[in-house]
């Protein structure tokens, strides 16, 4: 293996040249079938490469036939041999847009959404407008965002979400996690109650603004305020649906926690991710608003109601962080383009935004709707599908004697990843289905796979 | 003046409602003709305002005629009385895209550049382009920016500045405030050297990260190696034009920083953001290059190459940071569109890019000469230019008696805006004009006013 050169000169990523150094080696014997393949870490330490690369390029090995992984073993080279095999031809689309992710058959805890439902053709006229609309654009534009865009995502908030906001109050930022990093350091202290289980990624931006963070039990009712630790500042919460448990807390916890944060000075964080998307009866407005509007910082994305590409979020601070903002960030650029603010802004305010939601909300009730019933055929009485309400995603309990640990791995040794709920009740092992990424025919053969999994 | 009530409602931003009530109280002489108005400090902290934000309400009034400023000693209603002035009329295209900037007749602080040499149409038409190439650029896509734009951007740097890059070390952010956070975090310890004069926003983005910031004194030679502290973890140098007092670090302290970083396992963080507009004699290449990669984390931005209101920015990490970057962050999600992620690959791919930076570099050289021509018509040997070979800003070393602290005030009083240098140094004053924002036919009257606030 001594002799892999890499040239920066190709043009091609690095692991798309380990990959097709290793399948010289393969295919000219240098590597012998059933001969093992350096371990990834130390074939990254030998390269200097980073094991991200190399992995990408194992993966994609493996992905095609020449190699195989053995649990806990290693890789292998696959011991066939590779007669016969023809690489499938790369498409330059892939090559161009970076490592291929790992190919699941089926794949229920990536969290993407279906792109097709994307109102590109309206995206681009409205973009190209305002493009045209020119140079007073690329200025440097307000570090809170365009006013235009904070308006119409105050008007939209009042409207949709029972959100109380003056576009003063909101900020708008290159994601949610940006965003959260920003509200971390307005907190009055250093302790942050998150919900347990719950995304792990509030927990790890929290942490990285420096931040101790308690996590905290959730029963049917969301986020226990009783379990709160007395000395923490602030509790990050997903009231609407929260995640993965899909539960939506009702309105006397919500008192219960708005209480527990006014009589300790205590901020809440209400992460709002997904509420565009309730199915069943009326949607629940947002804890922002039972609030004086004091307590309550508000998070929302577009990632979901667009799409994960357009790096746009909003935020919405209580009156009292607004000069404690300014003062700490008043002097950043604001991280979203002012381009797509302005593209924003007007499919907002020319309603595209109300109606692609409209559209989008009754796709996806469809697809929930056909996953709970291909469910039903596929697994019966053994899966029992819960909050299947709101959201992208649901959590189904399992009666078939496997715990949440060997659910996941059946799953994925059918080519079908799920997450496990993690709720702590190995009596009640359930997993997590997030079908937003699905295309609506993938439902039925997804869950017979799924069936095939789990049949004991 | 305590009849002051903000009205949140009203939507405006609190200076407007500021300079509002200002205007009507001098208007019913409740603050009459000549007298002193309460000062920002004390006014800001009567009503919790920002400092900035009364600044911007004082900056108004002054700029609109009822206010003076008188240096060192305050702002003053206007003696001759408000008749006869009628505030100008406001256009609804600036309410509408935000708080009007304070009206300076000429800024030579704003650190603008001039929005109308951004190659509009060519980005306009690849964009265009690029979103009709579709609904695969919607989905997620890889944190650390799209590899076709990390290969782009590690190729410009090669080329361009010497920097020793592979795609895999770099990371797109959403500005250069947005990575240098992630940066931050990083480093192995919690003390880290910003220059003195310098960037104020650096340190504030390294404050807010949670570190404590040292300021280190910079000589003719940039950052003074000899005044750093033994337990700061990193210093954040501009070597390529010290901001603000325009010094290229020599290769000797390029050397002895270096040492200074390898001899404690220690971290340079270079801000190389304006290093494109080197007018004169050959690129210094960055110092990221003349380590051996494993030192430097490296900075740079498209802000001021392109326009601020794209908001992307790069960073090159040594291969020894990545693993811990990915651990810290290898769960977020990128901060940039993918959509522009490809617009800037495609723009750099295919020369726009270094086309255009060839242009500005010479419109700019163009404006550089206009103003030192300006300046020598103007004042004269009053005024000494410095460090002019580079950049978008140089000091102006005056010698009329003045402290810097009267030179600002006076050119305020003419409705021209400018910095002080702030090095410390009261027996060589200066401040510093940043020119990237002035229009060619501007240079000229804005110098013409400066000589009357300097003629002293």
């Amino acid at each position: 293996m001594q002799n892999l050169t890499f040239s920066p000169q190709s043009g091609a990523p690095l692991y798309r040249q380990l990959y097709e150094m290793l399948l010289g080696e393969i295919r000219c014997a240098g590597l012998a079938p059933g001969e093992r393949l350096p371990s990834r870490r130390a074939l990254a330490a030998h390269l200097g490469l980073s094991l991200n690369t190399v992995d990408s390029a194992y993966q994609m090995l493996v992905a095609e036939g020449y190699v195989q992984a053995a649990p806990k073993s290693g890789y292998y080279v696959c011991p066939q041999g590779i007669e016969g095999l023809v690489p499938p031809p790369e498409s330059p689309a892939r090559a161009e847009d970076g490592p291929p992710r790992p190919r699941w058959q089926y794949d229920f805890a990536g969290g993407g959404i279906d792109a097709s439902l994307f109102p590109l053709r309206t995206w681009e006229r409205i973009s190209r407008d305002v493009m045209r609309g020119g140079e007073a654009l690329l200025n440097p534009g307000e570090t809170q965002g365009e006013p235009c865009l904070r308006r119409a995502v105050a008007r939209y908030l009042h409207e949709y979400r029972g959100v109380r906001a003056r576009p003063s109050q909101v900020v708008i930022g290159a994601g949610s996690e940006t965003l959260l990093g920003m509200a971390a350091r307005l907190l009055d202290g250093r302790k942050v109650a998150v919900e347990s289980p719950g995304y792990a990624r509030t927990a790890a931006v929290l942490r990285n603004a420096g931040l101790q963070v308690c996590p905290t039990g959730v029963d049917q009712h969301g986020m226990r305020v009783s379990g709160l630790e007395p000395d923490c500042c602030a509790a990050c919460v997903t009231p609407s649906h929260q995640f993965p448990t899909g539960v939506t807390m009702p309105a006397p916890r919500r008192a219960e926690l708005l209480q527990w944060a006014r009589a300790g000075a205590r901020t809440v964080i209400e992460d709002d991710y997904d509420s565009e998307f309730r199915f069943d009866g009326r949607p629940i407005p947002a804890l922002q608003g039972l609030d004086g509007g004091d307590r309550v910082i508000y998070l929302g994305t577009f990632s979901r109601s667009l799409a994960p590409a357009i790096r746009a979020a909003y935020m919405v601070l209580p009156e009292r962080l607004i000069t404690r903002w300014q003062t700490l960030y008043g002097d950043y650029a604001s991280t979203v383009s002012r381009f797509e603010q302005h593209t924003l802004s007007r499919l907002m305010e020319e309603g595209h935004f109300a109606r692609h939601i409209n559209r989008i909300r009754s796709v996806y009730r469809g697809r929930r709707d056909a996953l709970v019933r291909a469910l039903e055929q596929a697994l019966g009485g053994r899966a029992q599908p819960l909050c299947t309400h709101t959201g992208l995603h649901m959590p189904v309990r399992m009666s078939n004697g496997m715990s949440e640990a060997e659910l996941v791995e059946a799953a994925a040794a059918q080519g079908v990843r799920v997450r496990a709920l993690g709720a702590g009740r190995p009596d009640q092992p359930a997993v997590v289905l997030s079908y937003g990424g699905l295309a609506a025919d993938d439902i039925e053969p997804a869950c017979a796979l799924l069936a095939r999994a789990w049949k004991k």
